[in-house]
């Protein structure tokens, strides 16, 4: 196997000849039972466990070139498989194994007035590409969701991660040997080639979805030359909006836990969002316990003058998702002015409300073109675990099909269904 | 306002401001109640009515360049709109009227530990773009399908409709003058440059969704160039089975109905496979039906043999979409074969099973990959009508989002809410 240097028609004859024993693994994996397909992933999870100082060894391979490289800090810590992480990984595929199995999972049955029965029925979507960055754990993550949902996988990890994905697919593959799953039902491509990327986006037919995961650039590339379906996975520029009518203690502790519970991920507030009416002194002293907790704050004009502290805010600030102890703030003079900036400029990704009325809680929720919209909760809570989905794919910003935090069943499509007594169309 | 010719820069900034004016009239349609719709659907009824004669003095005009340029009688036939088809697009605006609204719908709710109520919640989608080709009546019903799930709309109908297109959303437009719905919800492309499709589909974050319905040609080049989501509206290949348990007497009616009844239509028969162990006097007798009926029998070498008057099928015959009084005939050995063949062979439209044996009925339900699959029932079936959808937007052979008939929930998207009393994430 090589790792990079393929001619572009070898490259191409290897994603087809992947994504054929993709789609023949594909049809095999619809026909298995919920227990057959548990059984391997429980198998999946012991060779994960039993292989874990060889994942090890070769993820520091990965790690001394990432360091030879000059990766910041952040990246290294991200492709680092600690004894935690492998633990993690090894958990999530057991909590994967007690979900329901949404495979043949059929509602909506009624019968037509011939007697004719329709409904729909859920079913696995075929073959699933990912192209994710870093994080190893996505290999085994991604693998397990794709297997349970019963959909043939090719994995695309980052290049930077090329041999500790390898070790865990290769411990992954090996566990199916002794399962019913075939083994192509999940495949890592085996070189780091850019363009390997790109003949796997021009499979379509081959392949049913890609879903990347990764930089805005990544993103856009496989928009560009994908021509199956994509569901998009980009930034969180999340809002809290303390509107006129709110609970100000309330409000205090939301701002707080949304900005600094965990800055660095989509999921945290970038921008906070606050109705003039609410009082000068009570958003100063909020503005003042942020700035204790270490937040920068970047402010509209009012902000500026009532905290001196603040920076002025650039208008790239408004759409910025910082992944760090920044936050912008704004004040605007009616619950529509912040709708409409919160539409404009967020990502679409989470925004909550803090308020008191009824009335304009749910108006935030219906008009708020955002995949989580949260009245008096933390942004935090944008999350496939605290929604109960178990474990995620990751959180869609697309709007169709999967939006917000994409759970074993977005990874099912639902076909019509109609079981007759011979009718007839007249 | 010109009609071709128009320069590139022009288009696109003609394009940008369509989906500019499109945006802000969906973020108020978001805010309007179901009446406050239904009153602009029942104004739009009405002007259709009032507006026919000059709508159809205008279709004269497409006509009548249609018959100068040699269009087919085909392509004449469904360009016309008739008094019967004007009544049809009046009709199917008042059945949308009596439809559920789908926005604001919430289900799923459940709550969580910590006492946050999460669930979903149906919101529109925002700004559509439609691509059509021929009949004018799709302007009407695109139109009222997407006003009433809270879309806004952009349409683009195919150049050989363009004078009736226009009368049609004048009307339309005039008639929202009259009410809370902003004019710019229906918006029809100007111009008929091609160029116009391509700085539509660039225009990435301005709309959202880009559905093609037409030939092939047109529905691949859209998927080529757009940036945003796309649902497809591919062919038919359908496929009856009839399967070595099969009521014959059920399949032989099946077989007709769901070649003759209607063969111009996308859910229309094109494909028969036996299994080998159906009786050959049966299939004999079923193709000499066929025959009598004016149909064309495409065969294997067995069919051939059983048949004089059938040809043999060529490789292509067997991905063909005939929309005509032609059928391909393919014996297998086995339930697996009929199968593979449907999902290798077929456009994942619909398929139908005759047979008695509930256990492969089961099976073909789950393994079939087709949007419609049916037991016992003809194909014809694969209708949002049939289904109770009310009226469909099309039928989607895509899998993700919409499958199959489309109708009003298919406009809608979901996102998560979370109701809170100031719930923390630790």
């Amino acid at each position: 196997m090589t790792r990079t240097g393929t001619s572009s028609t070898d490259l191409s004859s290897l994603m087809l000849g992947m994504a054929q024993r993709a789609r023949a693994a594909a049809s095999e994996l619809v026909r298995l039972t919920p227990a057959q397909k548990n059984d391997a992933l429980e198998r999946m999870a012991r060779a994960i466990e039993a292989g874990s100082s060889q994942i090890q060894a070769e993820n520091e391979r990965d790690l001394a070139a990432g360091r030879a490289q000059g990766l910041s800090p952040a990246m290294l810590d991200r492709l680092a498989l600690t004894d935690r992480r492998i633990a993690g990984m090894i958990q999530s595929l057991r909590e994967v194994v007690a979900l329901p199995d949404p495979v043949g999972e059929t509602f909506d049955i009624q019968t037509r007035p011939n007697g004719l029965r329709v409904g729909r029925m859920r079913s696995p979507i075929g073959v699933i590409g990912i192209i994710y960055e870093s994080r190893p754990n996505v290999t085994a993550d991604a693998s397990c969701l794709c297997l349970k949902s019963g959909n043939a996988v090719i994995l695309r990890g980052g290049s930077e991660a090329f041999h500790s994905n390898t070790a865990i697919v290769e411990a992954i593959r090996g566990a199916l040997r002794g399962s019913d799953v075939p083994e192509d039902a999940i495949q890592l491509i085996p070189v780091t080639d850019r363009e390997a990327i790109t003949a796997m986006l021009h499979l379509e037919g081959q392949i049913d979805l890609v879903i990347p995961r990764g930089g805005r650039g990544l993103i856009e590339t496989v928009v560009r030359e994908a021509r199956m379906q994509v569901i998009k996975h980009y930034d969180g520029n999340c809002h809290v909006y303390i509107d006129a009518h709110a609970d100000l203690d309330l409000a205090r502790g939301l701002v707080i836990n949304a900005k600094t519970q965990r800055p660095g991920v989509c999921n945290a507030a970038e921008s906070l969002i606050v109705h003039a009416a609410v009082p000068d002194p009570f958003l100063a002293s909020l503005l003042g316990d942020l700035i204790d907790l270490g937040v920068e704050i970047r402010g509209d004009e009012h902000v500026c003058a009532l905290e001196p502290r603040a920076k002025a805010a650039t208008e790239e600030d408004w759409g910025e998702e910082y992944l760090d102890l920044i936050l912008s703030v704004k004040v605007v003079d009616t619950f529509e002015e912040a709708v409409a900036w919160i539409n404009r400029h967020g990502s679409h990704h989470t925004d909550a409300i803090v308020t008191r009325e009824h009335g304009l809680a749910m108006r935030f929720l219906a008009e708020v073109d955002s995949a989580c919209v949260f009245v008096n909760a933390s942004t935090r809570f944008s999350d496939g675990g605290e929604f109960g989905l178990g474990c995620e794919i990751g959180i869609s910003t697309d709007k169709l099909h999967a939006r917000g935090p994409m759970g074993l069943r977005d990874l099912t499509t639902v076909k019509w269904i109609g079981l007759g007594t011979g009718q007839l169309r007249s």
